[in-house]
């Protein structure tokens, strides 16, 4: 089968890979669609070290095998982690923290930038009718969004500020102005920005402080920004990944009781609900054949992706 | 009156300061007992530039004048923090997080190493009867670890590892104990750690995680020892200030979505209670006259204080 092959060094296009077969508990999943995450630029910049197999954790697919008959031929999208389901993580709820786990297309498992793919069967959600494969591909980036407010509880008259005017600042923007908050975003692009308008204020800086701060800027800078920015007691979210240490006067978050919480992967269900009701409303996936990856992982508009 | 009065520079034991008169919505309190913190050693280190005036923050009085006629001539403990009422902070329940408040013994009000001191009446707590005033002058400091189980809950099979052995952290180790948790403390001195042995298990390491883990070690080295001992998931209470950065690994925090929360002054009431039903029990303070004020803040045990 195709299949977008990462060697530990780049990515190889392949038309020899080895369709897969599913373990008892997986299911086999044939790839409708699939979107590069920057997660898989990183990758490719050697994010992951040891990794080698095929990329992608993105995907809309169909079910062809299963050991649960009822999503045979239905359309899903499915989560990244399968943890080792023995660990004290798998035993209480997070499996997605299993030190052991399995992740498609970045640990010890091979991803979705194929024509197949296997998976777990208890990862896999079912993708609702009236949901098109090309707005259901953005469940996955859009559920690590709704890890916030499952994170913490955010009243509808908490102010909230949001920095970075990205991909995952578009998705996180839309899932907090959900609460009812006044949400404001600060981004350094105004092109960027206008992007954020039908639901927040906008601005390149700001005067005022935040009950929460969410920093999805992916660098250091956020974080200091975001200090400057939380009240007293106050919460700041950290989405951003980045290499190296940030240094930070500590005792300023003693003094000021200031909470800091990082937030990674999130919940399925909400993400498809909002996305299937059309609460939540992204620009369009820009698709290429996946012998053309170079083109999509250089793609500088909002989101590229492969069909197949 | 006799008093301790830092000029900037230095401690300087006076017999001529004048006896303070207090303001409509102030107490005047007699002083009958006063103990030394660890800020007040700061301060004699330069750790709060601009202030001069008594020090001391930590006390228990007798209200001699008040506008709450039910208060006078009863014991008394108080809160350092008086904020300007009229703030964000302060409409919110924040009060000790005002930008403009006044803090005794710290920032533009004189505090209680002093025969007499005045305090707003609203941050004035009744000692109970039966509390001896040895045992009530360790209000403050409890109240501070209380602060932790106001902040987050604590469920009695949560694990939890305190670092750090010294006079806070023996405080804190008790108010965690009072959960029902099955506390570990870990420390640098075995003959410390033997006071911790009644209500916790103790070790100067260990090769377990924990879901809960309290920094009192006082140094960025507790932050960087917190970061190896949390769960994924899991929370870090920062109640260790010092000066300068701390450097880490932030993706560390947000790839295992780890909380860090700072945590400084807690609720007295809750200290008060505990102290006198005994279900915490803390070293005798060793006292001093106020013109022996080198040896006091010299003193190497549990805890020194004045008398007057």
């Amino acid at each position: 089968m195709k299949a977008l092959y990462f060697d530990g060094e780049q990515a190889v296009y392949r038309e020899d890979y080895p369709k897969p077969a599913r373990a008892e508990d997986e299911s086999l999943i044939r790839i409708l669609m699939a979107a590069v995450c920057s997660t898989d630029r990183e990758i490719l910049k050697g994010y992951k070290p040891g990794f080698t197999g095929v990329m992608g954790h993105e995907f809309v697919g169909i079910v062809e095998e299963s050991d649960d008959a009822s999503l045979v031929g239905k359309r899903v999208v499915g989560e990244l982690n399968a943890g080792c389901g023995r660990c004290l993580y798998c035993r209480s709820g997070r499996e997605k923290h299993c030190p052991d786990r399995k992740v498609i297309g970045m640990d010890d498992k091979d991803g979705c930038f194929a024509e197949y793919m296997t998976l777990k069967t208890r990862l896999i959600h079912r993708v609702p009718d009236e949901l098109p494969t090309k707005t259901a591909v953005f469940t996955e980036p859009l559920a690590a969004a709704f890890e916030i407010t499952s994170q913490i509880h955010i009243k509808p008259d908490t102010n909230v500020v949001l920095l970075g005017d990205g991909r995952l600042s578009l998705m996180i923007a839309q899932v907090l102005s959900l609460t009812g908050t006044d949400l404001t975003v600060i981004g350094k692009h105004p092109e960027k920005l206008e992007q954020f308008m039908p639901f927040a204020k906008t601005a390149t800086h700001t005067g005022e402080t935040y009950e929460i701060v969410v920093d999805a800027t992916g660098s250091e800078s956020g974080l200091h920004l975001a200090k400057d920015l939380v009240r007293r007691q106050g919460t700041i979210i950290l989405k951003s990944t980045y290499a190296g240490n940030a240094s930070i006067d500590m005792s300023y978050f003693v003094v000021n009781e200031i909470t800091v919480k990082g937030s990674r992967c999130g919940p399925f269900e909400p993400a498809l609900r909002m996305l299937a009701q059309k609460k939540i409303v992204l620009p369009e996936i820009k698709l290429f054949e996946l012998k053309d990856h170079e083109q999509a992982f250089s793609y500088r508009g909002f989101k590229a992706g492969f069909r197949f």
